[in-house]
């Protein structure tokens, strides 16, 4: 494999340069959320745009949307060869708490093996290792396959233009497969692909008392406290195996079978290095799963917030005329926002009792995923993977939502490879945010083989 | 009764002027919580030991606490007849908000038959009517009777330093009845007299789940999340007949005779109206008893106030920490407030499940009271209400808690005779407070008779 000797040789020569050019990106600070960054926002696209440029695509378009441009890019000289979409953002969380970095976030420090910026490791780090990646082949000669770029500016505050974007342009966006980048391995020495993520349904539910708050001294006894109600509610929402209880809820569950439960307990993973990690004095979850299964493969109801009557300091003595919950549902394929949240409704419906009102207001909602563990673009990443960390990749489930994997196989049809090099103690989103190194570089060289073993 | 009817007749020939006096009273901002009004508190008790000296007292003396001073007095030339401790309060709350005043609230404007300002009901007006009537009393010779004050300035801060001051002060404090003037009627046509009050045990718990907030998705469903725990937790503390369940809450509490029940049906009341005044859509409580029972003779457990996890606008997919709920009971006789605590504390230890740790807070604890509706003065009580309101008076119990009334019962082991001309609609602690001139000047005739028929 000539191509692929060539290929590798290049990349190995150029580590010093890749580095550099990586810092570089890495110091623009390209804040999605926060106005100030807008120009800075730009010019990452702009930047991205000139590199795709110069590797040779054929077409290089950034597209405006109601907030930041989409980079598009295309290179389509391989007729009869698969299609690749390459997923990627090139927006970065904003830095708070600032006091807790060790050095700037936009200045890609290097110490040891790690660079440390915002957006290290999520995920220029992971996008700029694919570029590199094409770099190396695309020295070689017209490059074996077909290859879009998508790489879009609001990642990081919900991708609110991604979706019209996609509808308004499936032929440009037509492939075989998503190559998503914005993904990471288990371990520096555990190579794995994550196969299936949860979906979310995200609502927030009011309950109304009186019409204000009343004095729980002279009411108190006499009305229904919306908090109690609340409260009740949420209670009954799960049953004593952990079960969640709304009618329906596991109606269109896919149940595992026992080819992938034995797979999943290759994972490597200790109860007790989990309860280390969470600080719990104890593990908790539906009856008959292991860890691994409850946080992968089965969906779960939490509520994320709840606030209702006084919460100040000290004492008021409020009856309070409401109280509200944030409450979320991780689901797994196949289930169904919209009919998750019938079956909320429905459950809410039965459980409200009289002398209160509610509503239900929807924060979000997408569809779980599950990827074909046999296709032959999982093998050629299982293939890249075990070439280049030397070991047998496992499979894995996530049990975060990553909405675009959703969205490419609701509006486009096709499923995404999820391969990147993140580690979990990355610090994504956190102070301090890194990437390891040796990961950075190892990944060019599983892009490339991946991509050349389509 | 010449002494009677030549007090009445002074009352009624001085109204102008005491008008204007109780208006001087109202113009004093003394706002015992604000730094910047401690010169207006102090100068408010000057005011009054001024006019207690003026009214012949044969000792008045401020007595400083490490907050505001607490005037004292005395007038002791009955040997052989009873002696009152005069209750009240000189401080009153602040005023915002601020925009919605009609009037300034130190302006003590009158509209139509009410005065308009903070402290106007609660409670210049009624120590100020109790003053006036001792000023028609003492024009007319001797005082028949032997009367000690005790105004305190701290009453809408908690009286922190009043428990103290009585232990200190045992002796001289001594009595046979206080007479609290801190207290209303049901309406201007409907005299009444509260004989109970309910108690308050005040508390908070947290629980803690991790360590710190977790990521919803790669942790939902493996670990117990602090907020449902606490949910259960509370929705446990009610069964289906609205029944506190802590173990051995009803053991203490005095149940309701037959006699007591028909008396408490007299109280005006109508459960449309109340529904109509709190908002709710419906009445809800303790099975087997009205709501005027509910809210006055039965013990009450409410959540005050929960929170927990991302409060803020939208979605946050946060697996919390802690999550954090104020608890009050309503007590009545004879429920003790450590034996309540005891039970909240028991029903805790046998709910709160592994993976989770807790603890219970104190605010605030404080007996029920009850008073003996047949002793002599709530006889001469009721005497006076009939005499100048024209109507028997009605008994009732009032829901809230007055903490001096559990305090003088626990620490001088003397009743109070709740006695004072405040309306439920006069808007205390709001804005626009008012007092009903009527009532102020009834209220004088009415302590002037009560005093009279010792």
């Amino acid at each position: 494999m000539p191509m692929l000797e060539a290929a590798l040789e290049n990349v190995r020569s150029h580590r010093d340069r890749h580095l550099e050019e990586y810092r570089a990106l890495l110091m623009i600070p390209s804040v999605s959320t926060l106005p100030e960054h807008r120009e800075d926002v730009l010019r990452t696209a702009q930047w991205l745009a000139g590199e795709l440029g110069r590797l040779g695509m054929e077409r290089v378009e950034l597209f405006p949307t109601q907030g930041h441009p989409i980079v598009y890019a295309e290179s389509l000289r391989a007729p009869g060869r698969p299609t690749m979409l390459v997923y990627g953002h090139y927006d970065v969380q904003p830095v708070d708490p600032i006091d807790e970095w060790v050095s700037d976030p936009f200045g890609a420090e290097i110490r040891g093996e790690y660079v440390y910026a915002r957006g290290a490791s999520d995920m220029k780090g992971q996008i700029f290792a694919q570029l590199k990646a094409i770099e190396a082949l695309a020295a070689q000669g017209p490059l074996p396959f077909n290859i879009k770029y998508l790489i879009e500016g609001e990642e990081e505050i919900g991708s609110p233009n991604l979706p019209a974007f996609i509808d308004a342009h499936r032929e440009l966006l037509s492939c075989d497969f998503v190559l998503n980048c914005d993904a990471g391995m288990h371990a520096p020495d555990v190579p794995s692909i994550v196969y299936a993520l949860r979906g979310l349904a995200y609502f927030e539910v009011e309950v109304q008392g009186p019409a204000k708050d009343l004095h729980s001294g002279m009411f108190g006894g006499s009305i229904r406290n919306p908090i109690h109600v609340l409260c009740e509610v949420i209670a009954g929402m799960h049953d004593a195996q952990g079960r969640v209880t709304l009618p329906g809820f596991y109606d269109a569950v896919r149940e595992l079978d026992a080819d992938e439960r034995a797979q999943l307990a290759q994972v490597p993973h200790s109860d007790d290095a989990w309860r280390a990690l969470t600080g719990a004095s104890g593990l908790y979850g539906e009856a008959g799963y292991t860890t691994v299964e409850r946080v992968g493969a089965r969906p779960t109801l939490e509520i994320n917030g709840i606030i209702g009557g006084f919460t100040g300091q000290g004492a008021k003595t409020v009856l309070p005329a409401r109280a509200s919950a944030k409450i979320s549902m991780r689901l797994v394929a196949d289930q169904q926002p919209d009919a998750i949240e019938g079956q909320l409704r429905a459950y809410l419906e039965a459980r409200m009792p009289d002398g209160v009102s509610w509503t239900l207001h929807e924060h979000s909602k997408g569809p779980g995923a599950i990827m074909d563990r046999r296709s032959p673009y999982m093998k050629a990443a299982l293939g890249a993977l075990k070439e280049v960390f030397g070991k047998e990749p496992i499979f894995k489930r996530e049990g975060g939502s990553v909405p675009v994997v959703g969205m490419m196989q609701q509006r486009l049809g096709v499923d995404s490879i999820m391969l990147g090099f993140a580690l979990p103690d990355d610090g994504i989103h956190g102070p301090n945010e890194r990437q390891y190194l040796p990961n950075f570089f190892k990944g060019i060289e599983a892009y490339l083989r991946f991509m050349l073993a389509l």
